[in-house]
């Protein structure tokens, strides 16, 4: 896959999208196009090192209101190395605490000539809201439970580095389904690129009813262990819980978390992943979260990857 | 109104000033050069959009003792689009809390080589205060209840794009002038061009006391309101009051909102402005907050456009 | 001392230092590299106003689990005016609050292609847990009471200017020892370039065993100060004592604050420095702070010079 710089500067003609709000209502092609976007940019880059020029005149704003490091960041570097400027928005100390309604709040953000707003906000459907009332692009960052986009892409993206195709593949999806959006979003990736998708955990945490999106049910970690090419470990979500899920979290642990037992049991070449921040001894044992099937920190990597490609593709899209 | 981009880098002769403290002290000549430069730039940068090497090598600090997003953010953004660095600075975990001067603190500021601060805080005057003690560049981004000289600005060069020119105009403040620094800099720089202001508003926020400042003062919205060319909507600031100035915000609405029945006996020309954030249904109604009347968003790209024109017209007077 | 831009893209063969834990390890050359490096580039871009594009396609973060704001700029401004990007992590609202170790939480930032992380942390020894995890490059910005090697060596490098040489000098550094990193810093420093250095304060901020490191141990400030080359006022640091070690801020005053009365008593040519943020009237009063022979500006300008010498060093040793 030999490239120049250059040929990044051309949208594929079949891109026309100028938001990314989910995974769910994207195309096989989209998706791909994303992942072969932000392999490009990688390459190009020397892993995403390097700047490239691609939004320099642009403005991405974070507009967060739950809290958030990590993806913050990761959108706020990713824009600044295809050169664009970035502004930070938050709930605390925000206009909205002086009674601005939120779409007022994003089309204030707007009229600063701000070309991509990247959202995040604990209530479903707020990155469609705002596509559907402003003008410029908006990436999902996260919104509640419902879905994750840019964490499915780039967790596909690892899967796809180290497997080269996702066709076929068995990926189970482990721990706390029901409050996750990453769970959602990869669900929707993985199977419009042909995965088989497992959801595992306690009863109290993976309900029936997600067989109605095509994946497999499972409760027994064990039982499904062998079949599986890729585990991806959810984290448990302490500080979001208001019942206790389980009975404790040592009773978790022996059910659910990857440990070293485990892995004598998996497949030779099992990936193993997490979203992070990971608990320790909760999902995964030390050993093997820094063990040689480990690819969490490439999934770090590939973030800036898959948020540099999107924010590229959603602005171009809106400019053409 | 033809020019290149060399001209931006040339600043008039008659500017002198290497701070912007308040519209009270400047000239209708100084007022009118920002004015003008504020333009250019919005032209030159297709509407604030593009970036201008005017002050690459310069560093801004916002130092804020007052919560803002907007405001900050703003700044921020028209000093990164001349190509100055920015760092930030707010009350909460900074060294005042040590125990160190207000003047001290700006002097550590400028020690690491700031050209410009841009000061907001609760206390009238802190501005002049620091412009006083210190050797680099002050502007004022609102100083308690006193002035907010580029909001002032802001809302004068809307007006000026829409109108051409303010000499003749009739312009209402309406709600709440008593703790409005907005107020204050829109009277200082609406009557040094040559409008007629208005303050309009319930006894409890507006005093004949105001009429020294040469306006005219009105408690009733629907005697003056055919005779306004436009009305600048001031935001009732519920987190600032301790004792209610009026009975019910229902109440203040139906004396003082701008609504769809008050818009059919204004002016056919009338313009609606308002600071922000607005609180929807107190000073004004949906439909007027998004009709075809309203310049409120203007007002937030015509805000970049004149932090532009005054970072860069301060710098360069200190310079020189 | 002329040089051309060119040379500083050179690292001295003898630097091969990929991180500043402390001052304690380095060699007496190794600190002349960082204070030569240094000057030279304060010579080069005008007092560190002007960017020099030696970390262009670089990335340094912030990670601070204390608050500050004077370190935090200056290392953000260093690294930008090197060309560097930033990025900011602090303890609240990061992933350590979900129960991510530290580690981790290093390791995430890593993984993001950062190259130089700069950490403040209450804990004595975080930044050499840091250094021995992690790949790229570690700058402590101070753990707890144990160093804080920039400090020193803008302090040294301030001596330096005014000087020319260290060996010889009386350094006396007064006031709360106990808790000061800073003083650890100088001490180790100071010592290493030839100054005989002075620890002075009440006896329950100064032990005896401080002799141990070579120092001279002194209560009484009247009687040291005669031989005084320079004087070192450490902050009192009201917010981080639990038990009063003194009876009163006016006794400390009256004991240790370096005013008009003790500035008659000293060699005419002594300088007064304080690593700030200064309480006026405590450790210092304000005619001597404000005096001509207080250097405590400079040292704030020779912050912005060390860091981005600092940064410069161990990015290049990291990549050689």
């Amino acid at each position: 896959m030999s490239f120049e710089l250059d040929e990044i500067d051309v949208i594929p003609e079949s891109w026309t999208r100028s938001h990314l709000l989910d995974l769910e209502s994207l195309s096989t092609e989209e998706i791909t196009t994303i992942l072969d976007t932000a392999g490009r940019f990688k390459e190009a880059t020397h892993g995403c090192k390097q700047k490239i020029d691609a939004l320099s005149d642009h403005t991405v704003a974070n507009l967060f209101f739950e809290n958030s490091t990590r993806t913050r960041n990761s959108f706020s570097l990713a824009a600044r190395r295809l050169g664009a400027d970035t502004i930070e928005f938050s709930s605390s100390g925000s206009s909205l605490s002086k009674g601005e309604t939120f779409i007022d709040t994003a089309k204030n953000i707007e009229a600063m000539n701000v070309d991509v707003v990247v959202v995040r906000h604990a209530t479903p459907g707020t990155p469609h809201l705002l596509a559907q009332n402003i003008e410029c692009s908006v990436i999902s960052a996260g919104d509640g439970p419902h879905e994750h986009p840019t964490q499915g892409l780039l967790d596909i993206l690892t899967i796809r580095e180290h497997r080269g195709n996702l066709a076929g593949l068995t990926v189970a999806l482990v721990g706390d389904i029901a409050h996750s959006r990453t769970a959602r979003s990869n669900i929707w990736g993985l199977r419009k690129l042909g995965a088989h998708v497992i959801v595992c955990g306690p009863s109290t945490l993976v309900s029936r009813r997600w067989e109605e999106l095509g994946v497999e049910v499972a409760y027994n970690l064990d039982d499904i262990l062998p079949r599986c090419d890729v585990l991806n470990l959810l984290r448990i979500q302490f500080e979001r819980q208001y019942t206790r899920p389980f009975p404790s979290v040592r009773e978790y642990a022996l059910l659910y978390a990857m440990n070293g037992d485990r892995m004598q049991r998996a497949k030779d070449d099992i990936l193993i992943m997490a979203p992070g921040p990971i608990n320790r001894g909760v999902e995964v044992t030390p050993d093997v979260a820094d063990g040689p099937h480990s690819v969490i920190l490439d999934q770090v990597t590939n973030g800036l990857a898959v948020r540099m490609a999107v924010l590229w593709l959603v602005a171009g899209a809106r400019e053409r």
